[in-house]
């Protein structure tokens, strides 16, 4: 709603971005006294109600990120396509942004993000940039592997897999990364944050498991279920990732274990992630509270977990357009140990994400058997 | 934020009130699809900008509730000093209300309230009417007794302890509820729900420790250490209270345990209550969630509590008003069992509301060791 008031003593914080993610920070801001701003295109976002201050506006504008910022104590993202040009300026004028522009500027393109990893010694696969399509028929000594888009990729997009000379013509006709494939055997997720005073918190490793046709989350449990030697070292590289980019904020570190029980990060997002909302019911401090705490500059919250936990995506089925229906909804509402979340999305197409369900249990079947129940219960169509 | 989109399926939920009830319940409606509406006079109030849309007017006027709900699917209440008139002119319209304007009625008078506990045979303390202070004199034989006006009492205002002859000056001259003392050895509350379909769900009872100056609640334990006998019996008469009542919504029942562990009801409040903050981390399905789950028509949620916990209240300190700051908050954000929530009320001022924090432990001790850090860190000063 539009409020009139005078905020003493409260601090102003903008988020850039007003989907799921900036409405989960937004829940978590009604704990704490914040006065909440969101710039954002799309009036009917999901984080649009939630704020004090709605500011229809494109993030990758410059002027539209520099006005909305200019008066505010402090500004996050929950996604990486922003202008980093206007919040370089911000952070000039004094504005605290988390993470900082210099963060974003390493992580929004690939090439940079992989070159940041060679740089710093931290475990990644090796790489070949490539300028486009043609290019690859160069590297084909180089296959199986795996080719990103520098900019713009997201939610499985912007990235395809280059198993043999076959598959050349599915690369991208940009500036892109070339990855050496990695033999995976489990893919798990690392939250990690870092304060103004550098100080850090980490969460327990997540394991993700994807949908090999969509390429999106299926699920996720937590904790990942991987030997102690190698929980310990995916913390480590996490929390090597963080200080070397030498910014505060929330960062989610994507990692794969290979068949070694070797540690590769893939990528990090420098924001609250879909592989951390569990930590809304299953941790004592979660992920968006977690960033608050950073933003509000209080101290760091716990990371320790109440509960084992897993996370079903709520996607939109495949051959479904228009206002969004949850169909099995009723069923899953009815499990005695779930918390539904859902987007407020009007509109559903095959594979977007309109919400998600968390499961909290003390034992890992137990996780795994509800997670598959919901997966076959619960579709969104229209 | 004003919305102009159009909300295809989408059902319309208003809040009379926008106070810290309105405002968790906000938080909770975020993982739901729901169009929310507050109708609430501060348009600075802890609600305002948590939901779709606004109004501002006041909630006791018949008008102003009229057309604020006319339009609307579902109405609730934060608070019961409401135009209950209004309510039934929208209930015969097809307005769902919740809980039933009959209910509201029953109980904001508190004459009415003990009227209807003596019809239906719910143990409560026995009762004198009074239309005026000068009555008292009349019933010296009933002292040590309690003074509760009819109507417009709130958090410990318009209820007097009347002990002997010597304070009757202090009773209401109005109409009120002379109630026979009842040897108080706990209090204890328990939030129950009930759906259109009449099923019900109750909350473990819960342990409530007043401070004897400010009348206001100064912490409180879940589950309740009372013998098993008297939990059942606790929860019974909850449940019979609301079976009577005959409306679905969430209830608090205030009970009084006796020095031979019998139970009375001392009153009861038709809506989220303070008595159930706990719930939003120490259960499955929280008291918010859970008038969601009714007003939604979706299936009841799992009452069953994840942890032990207890609740301090975070008064506004005596002999302090204006810009609220929090004294000792970093101390209290840096536990690591706890949960902070503050109000985001900008004034603060001797026992005002201005927020809660709810502790997570197995071990009652450590609760209770907690809460009293808590009661001792943490101030709001201006």
């Amino acid at each position: 709603m539009i409020i009139f008031a005078t905020y003493y003593f409260t601090m102003k914080v903008g988020i850039l971005g007003g989907g799921q993610l900036g409405r989960m920070l937004l829940q978590a801001s009604a704990n704490y006294v914040v006065e909440t701003y969101v710039l954002e295109n799309d009036k009917n976002c999901p984080a649009a109600h939630l704020c004090h201050h709605f500011v229809e506006g494109d993030i990758r504008d410059f002027n539209a990120v520099y006005e909305f910022g200019k008066n505010l104590d402090a500004l996050t993202i929950e996604i990486e396509s922003v202008n980093v040009e206007a919040l370089e300026k911000l952070e000039s004028e004094g504005v605290r942004i988390y993470p900082k522009p210099s963060a974003i500027k390493t992580i929004k393109n690939k090439i940079k993000q992989k070159e940041f990893y060679k740089q710093h010694e931290i475990p990644s696969a090796d790489f070949i940039i490539t300028e486009n399509s043609t290019d690859l028929s160069n590297y084909t000594s180089f296959f199986p592997a795996v080719h990103k888009i520098a900019e713009g990729g997201y939610d499985g997009k912007g990235v395809q897999v280059i198993m043999n000379e076959s598959h050349i013509d599915k690369g991208f006709n940009a500036a892109s990364v070339l990855e050496k494939m990695v033999n995976i055997r489990k893919e798990i997720a690392v939250i990690v944050a870092m304060n103004d005073l550098g100080e850090t918190a980490v969460y327990s490793p997540a394991e993700m498991i994807f949908d090999p046709v969509l390429n999106l989350l299926d699920y996720q449990i937590s904790p990942a279920q991987i030997p102690e030697k190698t929980y310990w070292k995916a913390e480590a590289i996490a929390l090597k990732v963080i200080k070397e980019l030498q910014s505060p904020g929330l960062f989610a570190v994507e990692l794969f274990m290979d068949e070694n029980e070797n540690i590769w990060v893939n990528e990090t997002a420098p924001r609250v992630h879909n592989s951390g909302h569990h930590t809304i019911e299953a941790n004592y401090c979660s992920q968006y509270d977690m960033l608050w705490r950073i933003m509000l500059q209080y101290p760091l919250g716990n990371t320790a977990a109440i509960m084992p936990s897993a996370i079903v995506n709520i996607l939109g089925e495949e051959g479904y357009n228009g206002n969004a229906k949850y169909e099995g909804l009723n069923a899953v509402l009815e499990m005695e140990n779930v918390f539904v979340h859902l987007y407020g999305k009007n509109q559903t197409k095959a594979g977007r994400k309109m919400g998600h369900v968390t499961i909290l249990h003390k034992d890992f079947t137990n996780l795994v058997h509800r997670a598959h129940a919901i997966k076959n219960l619960l579709k969104v169509i229209a």
